[in-house]
């Protein structure tokens, strides 16, 4: 089994490498290289197979065709041009969250002799555009409120037709905010979701620039790099020509997330977050999905955690190295 | 009020130039150019206001900088490779009902100057793939079953992208089957839903293809020029940047076709109709959408027939002269 990871520079690329690394096998088989691909080289994973790195830039109608000539057997197509970016740089956004995946297709399709990758696109809760039911059913529409959600939207369309046409044997997977993320605060507007969890367990101040009472849809990187490994072995004939799924995630508010800091590493480490109210931030988190069925999805055998105490222990476990 | 009609030779873009060379108005204001663009020549229309026509084929970059040049007050985008052509040439549909919405976008885009069109885009209920609810509520998602409907979805997607970032003012408009369309037979699996009422009013034998319980969503000629006008006139305000809509119609079965049609013109003429069953045709219709809600759009104005015999009128009245 050949693995190549298009944004295998970032965050998820990095922890699903580790992850097979750990497994040594994926969709049943034994994996015997991951070739890891980003705009600037990504960091080395240890594994007891050969991990290849390679460095390019998917805005360039060449590297499609130069990534589709390695053959993988399973693509996981990462890459992206983020949120606010891509609403920032319409330019940029569109040329690499949508025409880049249009061309990564047509030159996976252009391989020919029967190639026919298992092809997993990473997709966003951004295709969802307010306002919205309670919980949102696996059949509502995707009215994205950003370019990055409408690039979203218009990469799980492709996927579905390349797909049913069988030059690829793809799915769409909309991932929930990832939380907590490792490393620094970022200018997401998302990013003080896993700001308050994270800095106050590194001894540092945190900013919360919303009431604690916004409800929002987690998963930790953990079980985001689960839901991509799952993705690479399901039986696609399940998904009866419905390619995009909706991941299982949990649904809390900002209370709870507190509440579970709290229970996990007392009331002085709660402390460090102050509010500071942002009406910029605020008005941007209220166009966001709160909670999702997901109903498909865990049928499908996803799975992620019930419980943000759970989501806690994960960064606790993988970054702090305590628990 | 100067008009770009892009696939102006066809059935419906003929349709809704000789609307408006009847009403001589569009959105409150008075026309004063109509311009007909195909693939080959349109036909002449008479009109109390120039009417220029126009050849060319948009799936060539330069056309649609030609296009957006002519910089109309309102642009109708019709054209596009239909469903059985676009499933069976892969390239062709892409590149046409694709990269031709998505160049003919930025080419308005790159007009600058303060140009923003409003923007009418012929999307359809291809876009809904089985299996259905009853009648499909306004907020179901998109899942379609051929290339022509993932098309139209993108087409949806880019035009409610660049709506939102202000470079059109724009809606897509999901068209119920057109019946009793005029002219010939064609080859679209669709056609004998015209045919079986077309051919026995013109002295002609009919075959039905599928059984009499087979429903389907239908609007008039007469109803489907009538969405395209209103559209050039709405406030789109009130579609809080959810652009594209379902259009109304008619759901009606074949068995309640055939009535409709004795009671206007007598046993004799549906005596015409042969019933021949084919499979592969039944099997395309059984995952085509039977009957929507489309409350929204009734709500915004939009308006189509509510019987079968009203549609088969439309027919007598603009085709066959008597009624």
């Amino acid at each position: 089994m050949r693995v190549l990871i298009i944004g295998g520079g970032g965050m998820i690329g990095q922890k699903v490498a580790r992850r097979l690394a750990a497994d040594a096998a994926l969709a049943g088989a034994p994996v015997e290289e991951i070739i890891l691909h980003d705009i600037v080289e990504p960091p080395a994973v240890a594994a007891p197979f050969a991990v290849t790195r390679l460095t390019g830039d998917i805005a360039e109608p060449a590297e499609a065709t130069r990534l589709a000539a390695l053959r993988a057997d399973i693509v996981y197509h990462l890459a992206a041009i983020v949120s606010g970016e891509a609403e920032r740089d319409f330019d940029k956004g569109w040329t690499v969250n949508g025409h880049g995946i249009w061309r990564l297709l047509e030159a996976v399709r252009a391989v020919g002799g029967g190639y026919r990758p298992r092809f997993v696109f990473t997709s966003s809760i951004a295709v969802f555009g307010a306002p919205f039911p309670d919980a949102i059913p696996d059949d509502f529409f995707a009215t994205p409120l950003t370019s990055y959600g409408a690039q979203k939207a218009i990469g799980e369309l492709l996927v579905g037709d390349y797909s049913r046409k069988g030059f690829i044997d793809g799915l769409s997977l909309r991932l929930p905010t990832v939380c907590v993320r490792p490393g620094r605060p970022n200018r997401a507007a998302s990013s003080f979701f896993s700001g308050i969890i994270r800095e106050p367990l590194n001894g540092q101040e945190a900013i919360l620039p919303v009431p604690d009472t916004v409800r929002h849809w987690f998963a930790s990187p953990r079980s985001t790099a689960g839901f991509l490994v799952h993705a690479a072995g399901l039986d696609t004939a399940r998904l009866g020509g419905r390619r995009a799924l909706t991941m299982p995630g949990l649904s809390c508010t900002v209370a709870e997330q507190i509440a579970a800091l709290r229970d996990v590493a007392g009331e002085d480490v709660t402390r460090l977050i102050r509010f500071e109210p942002d009406a910029e931030i605020a008005a941007i988190v209220a166009g966001w999905p709160r909670n999702f069925d997901a109903a498909r999805a865990r049928e499908l055998g996803f799975a992620a955690e019930s419980d943000f105490h759970e989501i806690i222990r994960v960064y606790v476990d993988e970054e702090l190295g305590w628990s």
